[in-house]
C-alpha cells in the first residue's frame, strides 16, 4: 500500500460518488434481490461497486476484494478490500441522505483502515484504527468519541430492532430499556456519529462483513471500540456492538453475553 | 401578506440557519424539559425560534404566533405562523441531518404556505397546497408525490413506534403488516420525501400543531394528502396520516377508523 492509503481511498470515494450521484432521488427501479424479503439491489448499487473494484484492480493486482454486489476475489490474500457500495439502500431508495459508500481494507484478518463516503451530504469519514478523521460541511476535523460511563446516559442506535434473531432481542431490548435515548434506523451513518461523539452505542445483528469492516478502524482511530457481542474480532460482521467509551463497551458485553 | 410569501420564508430560513448551525455537532448540553421524559431542548431551539419570532414581529405586527419554545401570541388573528425550530431535536443531538426548522402559516384556520429548512444539507422544501418546490444540492425541482395504489407496494415512516397510544398502536401495527417497507426516525424529514416522491405514506400520533402544520402545504401542493387519522383539518395535530397519493390516503383512513 501506499505511505497515505486515505489519497487512495479519496479517489476511490470520488469514482463511488459520481457513479452513484445521478441514481439518487432520480426514482429509478428496485429489484428485488430475494423473493421473500425485500432486499432493494439498485443499478447504482452495482454502479459503485464496479468502479472501485476497476480502481483496485488497476492500482493493486494482487489485493483480494470481499464486495456486496460481485464474487468475491482472492480472499486469501494478505491485503483484502471490503465494499458495501451503497450501506443504507433502504434509505438511499427513500430519499434520505443516511446511506453510505463503505471502503474497508483489512490486512491479514484485521480492519486496518476504513471510509465512509456520505456524497449527497458530502460528508466523508475515515480512519486507521489510531486516529479518525472527518472532511465535509463545517471543515476538517478530527474525530473523538465521547465518554459516557453508564447506560443511563447512554443514546443507543440499531439498524431496526426487527433485525434481531429470537434469541437475541431479549438481550437487546434489555439494554434498550436502560439508556437514556433509543434511536431506529441509521445505518452506517450511525457508527460516525459514535465516531465523532454525537452517540454512544450502536448494537445490531446479522451484519455481513462489508456491513462493519470499514467502520471498525473508523470508530477504534477516535477512542471507541468494535466487536462482537462476546468480545471477538468484528472484522467478518455477525452480531456487533460498538461504543464511544471503552468502558461501557465493557459493561455491555457482560450485558450481552448472559 | 407579501404576494410572493416563500421570499419571506427564505428570510425566516436563512435567519434560522444562522441561529442554529454554531450549535449543530457541537456538543451541547442538553437540558430535560420534562422530567420524566427524555425531551431534549437545546439552546439552539430557543435561539432559532427567537431569532423567526423577531422577523415576524417587524414585518408582520399584527399575525399571530405559536410556537414550540415561547408562549403564543394572538392565535385569533387572521394570519398565524406556526413555528418548530427544531423539528427532530434527538436527531439533532445525534447529529444526524434529518432535523429540521418547521415554518408554517394559517389563514383563518386552513394551512396557507410553508417550508421545511434543513441547513446542514442547505435543503429547503416549501408549498403554497397548489404547487411546492425544492431547492438545494442537485438544483431546484419542482415536488411531485408518486402514485401508489396499493399499501402492498408502499413505503411508510413514522418517526418512532413508541409514539402510538395505546388504542392506536393495533391500528397502526395491522397497515405496517401490509406494506412493502416500514422504517423509523425520520421527523419532518419523512413528510419532505412523501413531498418529493420517495416515500408514500407517514402515520404518525400524538403530535403538536408546530411538528404538522408547515408540512400540510408541502405535501398538498405536490399532489398528497394530508388529515387527521378521522379525515379532518390537520394544522392542529393529533394523529397524522400523510400520503403521496390520494387514492392511497383513502384506503389507509378506512383502515385507521376500524
Amino acid at each position: 500500500m501506499t505511505a497515505n492509503p486515505y489519497d487512495f481511498l479519496d479517489i476511490l470515494a470520488d469514482a463511488a460518488a459520481e457513479a452513484v450521484m445521478p441514481h439518487f432521488r432520480a426514482n429509478i427501479g428496485v429489484e428485488n434481490k430475494l423473493a421473500e424479503e425485500f432486499d432493494p439491489v439498485t443499478i447504482a448499487d452495482k454502479a459503485v461497486e464496479e468502479a472501485i473494484r476497476a480502481l483496485i484492480h488497476k492500482h493493486f493486482p494482487d489485493h483480494g476484494i470481499l464486495g456486496e454486489e460481485f464474487d468475491n476475489v482472492a480472499l486469501d490474500a494478505e491485503h483484502v478490500w471490503i465494499l458495501d457500495p451503497i450501506d443504507g439502500t433502504r434509505a438511499f431508495i427513500s430519499g434520505l441522505p443516511t446511506w453510505g459508500t463503505l471502503i474497508g481494507h483489512k490486512v491479514n484478518g484485521r480492519a486496518k483502515f476504513g471510509m465512509m463516503s456520505q456524497p449527497f451530504t458530502a460528508e466523508r469519514y475515515f480512519g486507521d484504527g489510531k486516529s479518525s478523521q472527518y472532511k465535509g460541511p463545517g471543515g476538517p476535523q478530527n474525530l473523538m468519541t465521547r465518554g459516557c460511563k453508564s447506560l443511563s446516559d447512554a443514546t443507543l442506535f440499531t439498524t431496526s430492532p426487527h433485525q434481531f434473531s429470537k434469541s437475541k432481542i431479549d438481550r437487546f431490548k434489555a439494554i434498550e430499556q436502560q439508556v437514556k435515548l433509543s434511536r431506529y434506523g441509521m445505518d452506517c451513518y450511525a457508527y460516525c456519529m459514535v465516531a465523532r461523539g454525537s452517540v454512544d452505542l450502536v448494537i445490531e445483528d446479522g451484519l455481513e462483513a462489508y456491513d462493519i469492516a470499514a467502520l471498525i478502524p473508523i470508530i477504534e482511530g477516535a477512542g471507541g471500540r468494535v466487536t462482537t457481542w462476546d468480545g471477538g474480532n468484528a472484522v467478518d460482521g455477525g452480531s456487533i456492538v460498538a461504543c464511544g467509551d471503552p468502558s461501557l463497551h465493557e459493561q455491555v458485553l457482560k450485558l450481552l453475553s448472559d
